[in-house]
């Protein structure tokens, strides 16, 4: 194990009604809020409406930036920005899936530098140090931004799409009613469990041999998706499944699973690469990419982790590894598959002659991947074969 | 899953050399501080001239209160209770194991009561409102008192040994080296991971049936201890090893595995009125009672959860529900064993006709346990089947 520094601060307040939480804990920060909001569901499922009366009720003042988009824009931050400046904002509330609360943490951040939000992104973690206090209330399982510090931002402009990670960006509170969730679309919800699912197989697939608490924890959460995906999306209505999704896509990037080993991640960059360029759904992307990364991974070096995950996470029998190993790969793709997910990158539209692009893109700020490090040649065979 | 509020706001630094946060860390909460010790186990490791020299460094004005000891006695805290008063005290930094830190939450929170601490005992949760910040250096693998609000106090006047649960008694951090614990006695280490092992069980089996993600990460901690429970005591400086129990032991019992659900709770009850009467090493208490209460407690009704523990933590095959149920607390039993524990109450000495006091004791405040509750009689019995 190595060494690590714990620190998960964000207060959740877990189940239905949980919502009457959120007056309280937003007086504890100020009076003066921006309500930071998606493209209108949570109109129609009247969350925007008991969120308002909230604020009244608490006498708060609120200003509001409604229609974050999914892959969210840094155009959207800046005009976040400039609203908390111009109404001396004490506290971001933002009410959506991790869109919009990592467009909350870039505002937060952004608020406090000088220049363009974006040079936040270009310079890294360590440009990143105070931010305004954010609460969430989560209407989407899947990103885990509720309960870390992370955000992912698109540069238009640039086709880039960056990611910040500092202590500082966790939300101070999170609100987690499942029956938010109950009217995510069939689509979106696969898509939030293979994002859950990847960022748990990321930091499963760690080079740091050892990890073992950190390893068998992972495989629950594996299985937990496993269990509930497909209940969610036959029973969208489901308590219990979204519940056990939601606090899942939490804990799954929230620290607990990554503290004390490295991570690999390469999955995740070429990822950022592909929905840079055409704006796909996060998990989508995750969903076609991860079997062929697996595939182009597997060597004989790495193999035993492969028969790791394989055997305990599916409970493929058997004595020969690689066999186990690749049976491991096929079940990992007929998950994804079963809840809805296309298989190849042509499937969504893209473009062979972008490979290339995407591929320099994965690579533009040096080699991917801790657990096997990918060049932009290993990035390129990968998304070549993913199409 | 039920409703809960998460608040694991524990900072914790954790593996070698982790102790250079120290000064850092307190300098956050004050310059005044009661260094609260164990039995001297620290002045032969090195440990105790190591952290005077980081309060020296970081001029910090320190007052000493050493010599607590295992079952930790109320007569004790108020001894530290007036010390802080007397010396104005602003920090309290525990060092040592699970009754030094449980100690020194007795003591942050009697400060701020104007009766007798013990009051806040009997009076129970509500009655704590307020405590003064704690840090603590871990020397222990066991308890997992540095990561959570509780405290367990002995009263020896009265015989009873009575627990306090706050989120306010949480460390603000908590440095964790396992090298620290590389000089714990054989036994003393095997108690501790019993002692892990049993804070999981007891969450573990829940009346709350709907637990999926958290009875997964449940099995997965149980595997640590079954994994690296016996190579501590074969290699008591390996690592590895020490870290990972180190690890299972704070996560344990901060609260990952109770949220959303009940426990159960009683075989800690029957071994708290036990070690108030015997003074017997937690542990060691729990490692005889543990299988007893299995063997009690299964019944047609139970025996669904048994066979899930048994199949998952212990790999046990069959059909016949019954057998797989009972091959598992034989499972338990045999590792308690191996770890050096003693099987039964007369090993350690308790006497036949204090059976009866104890069962008392347990139940003086109700019945106890939730996945299966228990009167005087059925304690009675499972202390007499364990005698």
């Amino acid at each position: 194990m190595l060494n690590f520094t714990y620190m998960v601060s964000t207060r959740i307040f877990f189940g239905r009604n949980s919502i009457e939480h959120l007056g309280e804990e937003i007086k504890q920060y100020g009076n003066r809020i921006l309500f930071v909001s998606g493209k209108g569901s949570i109109r129609k499922t009247g969350l925007y409406e008991t969120v308002i009366n909230i604020f009244m009720k608490n006498n708060l003042v609120y200003y509001e930036l409604s229609g974050v988009q999914p892959n969210p824009r840094i155009s959207h931050v800046r005009e976040g920005v400039k609203l908390c400046r111009e109404h001396d904002i004490e506290c971001i509330v933002a009410v959506g899936g991790g869109s919009v609360i990592d467009s909350a943490k870039a505002i937060a951040t952004g608020y406090y530098h000088d220049g363009d939000p974006w040079d936040l992104f270009l310079l890294g973690d360590s440009s990143v140090k105070k931010a305004l206090p954010i609460g969430t209330v989560l209407t989407f399982a899947g990103t885990g931004s509720e309960m870390n510090g992370n955000a992912v931002i698109s540069n238009e402009a640039t086709e880039e799409k960056l990611a910040i990670h500092k202590d500082i960006l966790r939300p101070r509170f999170s609100i987690l009613d499942p029956t938010y969730t109950f009217s995510v679309p069939r689509n979106q919800t696969a898509a939030g469990t293979v994002d859950i699912f990847s960022h748990i197989l990321e930091q499963y697939f760690s080079p740091t041999k050892d990890a073992f608490v950190q390893d068998r924890m992972a495989e629950s959460l594996l299985k937990t998706c496993i269990q509930y995906g497909p209940v969610v999306l036959a029973e969208p209505t489901e308590y219990e499944a979204r519940a056990q999704l939601m606090w899942t896509s939490s804990i799954a990037l929230n620290g607990l699973l990554g503290y004390g080993r490295v991570g690999d991640w390469a999955t995740h960059g070429m990822e950022h690469a592909l929905s840079a360029v055409y704006d796909v759904t996060h998990g989508v992307g995750l969903a076609i990419l991860t079997p062929y990364w697996m595939e182009h991974v597997l060597t004989a070096e790495t193999r035993e982790k492969f028969v790791e995950y394989a055997r305990n996470v599916w409970q493929i029998d058997g004595k020969n590894e690689l066999t186990v190993a690749k049976q491991g790969i096929v079940k990992t793709r007929e998950f994804f598959t079963s809840l809805g997910m296309p298989q190849t990158l042509g499937d969504i539209g893209v473009k062979q002659n972008d490979l290339e692009k995407m591929a320099e893109k994965t690579v533009s700020h040096g080699d991917v991947g801790k657990f096997k490090k990918l060049g932009k040649n290993d990035v390129l065979t990968i998304l070549k074969n993913a199409f």
